[in-house]
């Protein structure tokens, strides 16, 4: 891998991401000002997360907003591979989707792939991902939605739903198909090259056109079901995705919910969170203060200010104030982490109390078969 | 494929099988005089397809036996792809089933893979498949099992139960294992890689051990799931097994349920039968009846025979009497084939009585998730 080279795949991500080489190499299309000013338009209020580029890339999204204009609605469809708890990272999409479910109400699918993390995590067994699937169903439901639009399917109880359809998914791809887009070998097991077509399942649930808010390194799974859509009377699924959210540990790579000191998990204590980003955030600034006063920091690189960017500080002037301080030396790399800490805790001193609270209205939103 | 190669998969059989042969390349074990004694004793009589070789190979039947001596029982599991109509010769391991359950007392399960023949069928609909399984499972009942110790499965009604077993399966087989033993290739769909982690499923549903009885021709999805049960902590299944019922044209290859003309149909009507039997049934005998009488036919060879050999004429000294007629030249291929075609339709007059009962009883034997 030279020096500019990046690997996006739905198990690895690796390198520095160049996503404009990363939308010619997925052959998606770039969200340009154009379309944003329309999704501003029809949802009646624009999003940080589109005006900042977080959203940076989609496929037919045109088209879905072309429908809706006519009067046909889409639906939602997101999830998680439940490997382990809940980082901040996942809740990019899934807050950005709630927004989109809120502007132009629509249904919402989340889906926990609990057979998948089992078939790709040696170490795991299936019992465990479920019981994270559970634990990650709460996270999604303290954003806020509401059970009478939004269903959590969960793979293994309710592939009595899932596996009709996969399986009309399944019939029209080939290990060669699986090869050419996930990078399959012979030693993948069989549970692994079926699973895409059960991520498939969700697209077909309701006979609308759906709209899947998704990090882009999730992008090959819905190309393979945008090649079999036609193939089966359905239309091709549109999506809208997110960057990478980087790792404390600085960009390259993605947040892993399975490396414990590169990521915020929603369940961390206040004091949990105050050490990583204080000890592991990785820093724009300069070796000293003396020379982070005459040179300055450098936001672009600094995981502490992308986290305000991507999700903390949605108030444009005041994330502009923090990067201009922070670049021109005015502010220091502790008195940044120190804001951000104090973001993330106020987040999660909230999100907590409605994740207890989820317990209690999770039955609510469980998929019936 | 040279004059005596010969080729055994679950989805293709062609040529003359060397049944001592296939044991060699299957790496199964032939059922010998003192195992056949030994079932016998243990089941207090014997029965005619293992006195006749019908049931000719096995692996692991002497461990099923010894812990069935300690006291611990097993049961049986077999099943069938719902491609079509039920012909007369997937009766044969069904009938053999039923003796097993009723001399050791065991419970059955019997599986309907109606998404295996999706995936395996490019032409046939889930719903057709489907349509079939339901059709299908009043053949079996038809033969006189019980709810109470039966119970059937259909893949996507029970894929609830089923999925998470396969899981486990699945995680344990790659796609070389697949490759190696199934012959698939690149262009295999991933449904169809995948099947084989269903098949193995019922395999697993008691934490007892399970006898098998089943067509040759099964036997490579049961060698993957006896490499994989030690992986996941359970016995391997044992296996018995029986030959290819030969086709109407003739012995290479098995009698098909998608070839109409090389088929007897349980739901064929006695004129049907008639017609199939006179018309299409390959004879052992020669071309003229004086040559005939003067030679004698070939029972070996000849199909009216074979059936009643393997299924219609359970009484050995009948079947040696029609066997001998025939070799002598005494007995002509009309007569034996009048012979063939009464036992046939008395035993069908009796099973579509007892078919068109099932409908009303279908609900007690369907396994519930």
């Amino acid at each position: 891998m030279s020096a500019d080279d990046f690997i996006v795949t739905p198990w690895r991500v690796e390198g520095k991401i160049d996503y404009d080489k990363l939308i010619k190499q997925f052959g998606t299309e770039k969200i340009t000002n154009d379309l944003l000013n329309r999704v501003t338009k029809l949802a009646g209020e624009d999003h940080f997360m589109l005006r900042r580029g977080i959203f940076f890339s989609h496929r037919d999204l045109k088209t879905i907003l072309d429908e809706y204009e006519k009067g046909n609605k889409f639906f939602l469809y997101t999830g998680r591979g439940p490997s382990g708890h809940t980082h901040i990272g996942h809740l990019v999409p899934w807050v950005f989707a709630k927004w989109l479910q809120d502007k132009f109400n629509v249904n919402m699918y989340f889906q926990l792939t609990d057979d998948e993390k089992f078939y790709s995590k040696q170490d795991l067994s299936l019992e465990e991902t479920k019981k994270f699937a559970y634990e990650n169903a709460l996270d999604f439901i303290a954003l806020g939605f509401k059970p009478e639009n939004t269903k959590i399917i969960i793979d293994t109880e309710n592939i009595q739903t899932l596996y009709p359809i996969a399986a009309q998914v399944a019939k029209k791809i080939n290990f060669s198909n699986t090869k050419a887009v996930f990078g399959f070998t012979n030693d993948t097991n069989i549970g692994m090259i079926f699973y895409t077509s059960l991520q498939s399942a969700p697209c077909f649930i309701e006979d609308k056109p759906v709209l899947i808010p998704l990090g882009v390194d999730q992008d090959p799974h819905f190309r393979l079901t945008r090649d079999v859509a036609p193939k089966i009377g359905k239309l091709k699924p549109a999506l809208i995705h997110n960057i990478m959210i980087p790792s404390l540990q600085g960009p390259g790579g993605k947040m892993s919910a399975s490396e414990e000191n590169t990521t915020i998990y929603t369940t961390d204590s206040p004091e949990v969170v105050k050490k990583k980003i204080s000890k592991y955030a990785f820093s724009g600034g300069q070796p000293d203060v003396e020379q982070h006063r005459k040179e300055g920091g450098n936001p672009d690189i600094d995981v502490s200010y992308q986290y305000l960017r991507i999700f903390f500080e949605p108030d444009d002037n005041a994330l502009k104030k923090i990067h201009d301080d922070y670049k021109s030396g005015k502010m220091l790399t502790g008195e940044l982490k120190e804001i951000l800490i104090e973001k993330i805790n106020n987040f999660l001193k909230i999100h907590q109390e409605n994740r207890e609270k989820a317990r209690d209205k999770i039955d609510k939103f469980l998929f019936e078969n």
